[in-house]
C-alpha cells in the first residue's frame, strides 16, 4: 500500500535509479537504472546500470546488474523484502529473474511498450506459470526517465 | 534444416550438455547444461551448468552461463552464427536471453510445462516483440534429460 512516506522514499529511490541510468548514457549504454532497497529498513542493497557494452554482456540490464550485486551483498540468491527501482518497465528476461529473486515490489518508471514484459509483450510475471509475482507499480517517475531515453536515442541518429 | 550429419552432430553437442547437466546435480543443483557451438565450423565456445546456489546468483541458470562465457571467449555480446544445446526447455529469463545474444539455433531437450518460457508460459521467442528467434528443436535427447531431472528431484525427497 503506498502511504505518504513511502511516496516520499519512492520518489527518493526512482531519483538513484535516474542517476545511475545517466551514469549509462555517459558511457554510451541505453540508459536505464536500479536500485534496490531492503523495504523494512529503506537500506540500499545495491545499484546497477545498463552494461550490456561494456562488459560484453548481453545479460547486463540494470535490474540483472542491480540483482547479482544485491545477492552478493546479501550472500542469498533470494532477495527477501527487498524492493527494485529501475528506470524503465523490466523486459522479459528481467522480469523473470525478479520473479526468481523473489523480489517484493518492483517501482518502474516509463512504460515499454517495444521491449516491456511486464505490462506489454509476454507480461512474463502474469503468466500462470509465475510462481512468484512481486507487488507492481508502473510510472513512478516516468517522464524524467522518458526524456532521459529519448535525448539518448536522439543523439545517436 | 536437420540433415543426417546434423543429427549426429546435434546428438554429440545434446550428449555433451547432459554430461554438463549431471555435473550441476552432483553439486546439488538443479541438473541442467548447456552446449555453445558455433554452427558453420562446429567449433564449441562455451559449456555452462546451473549454478543459482554455487553462486548465490538467481540468474546463472546454464543457458545464462554458458552464453556469458561465449560472450566472453569471443569478445562480443552477440553470438552470430551460434547454436545453443540445453537439457531442458529455456525459461522465459532464458529464452529472452537467447534473441538478444541472437542464438542462431536452439535445441532443447525436456519440455518444461512448469517453468519452460518457449513452448510452454509465456512462449517469449513467440512474442510479437521479439526481435530475433531462433531456430527452435525441441524434444533432442528428451528422455535422458528427462531421467536426469526426475531421479534428482526424487533423491531431494
Amino acid at each position: 500500500m503506498m502511504t505518504y512516506s513511502n511516496i516520499y522514499l519512492t520518489s527518493k529511490y526512482s531519483e538513484l535509479a535516474l542517476k545511475e541510468a545517466t551514469l549509462a548514457a555517459k558511457r554510451g549504454e541505453v540508459p536505464v537504472g536500479a536500485v534496490i532497497v531492503h523495504g523494512p529498513t529503506g537500506r540500499i542493497i545495491a545499484l546497477g546500470s545498463n552494461k550490456v557494452i561494456e562488459d560484453k554482456d548481453p545479460s547486463a540490464h540494470a535490474e540483472v546488474v542491480a540483482i547479482r550485486a544485491a545477492c552478493k551483498a546479501l550472500g542469498s540468491e533470494r532477495l527477501i523484502d527487498c524492493d527494485l527501482y529501475v528506470t524503465l518497465e523490466p523486459c522479459p528476461m528481467c522480469a523473470q529473474l525478479i520473479s526468481f529473486a523473489r523480489i517484493r515490489r518492483l517501482y518502474f518508471a516509463a512504460h515499454d511498450e517495444k521491449g516491456g514484459g511486464v505490462e506489454n509483450g509476454p507480461r512474463v510475471l502474469h503468466a500462470k506459470s509465475c510462481h512468484h509475482r512481486p507487488e507492481i507499480y508502473g510510472g513512478i517517475g516516468a517522464s524524467a526517465a522518458e526524456k532521459l531515453l529519448k535525448d539518448f536515442f536522439q543523439s545517436k541518429r
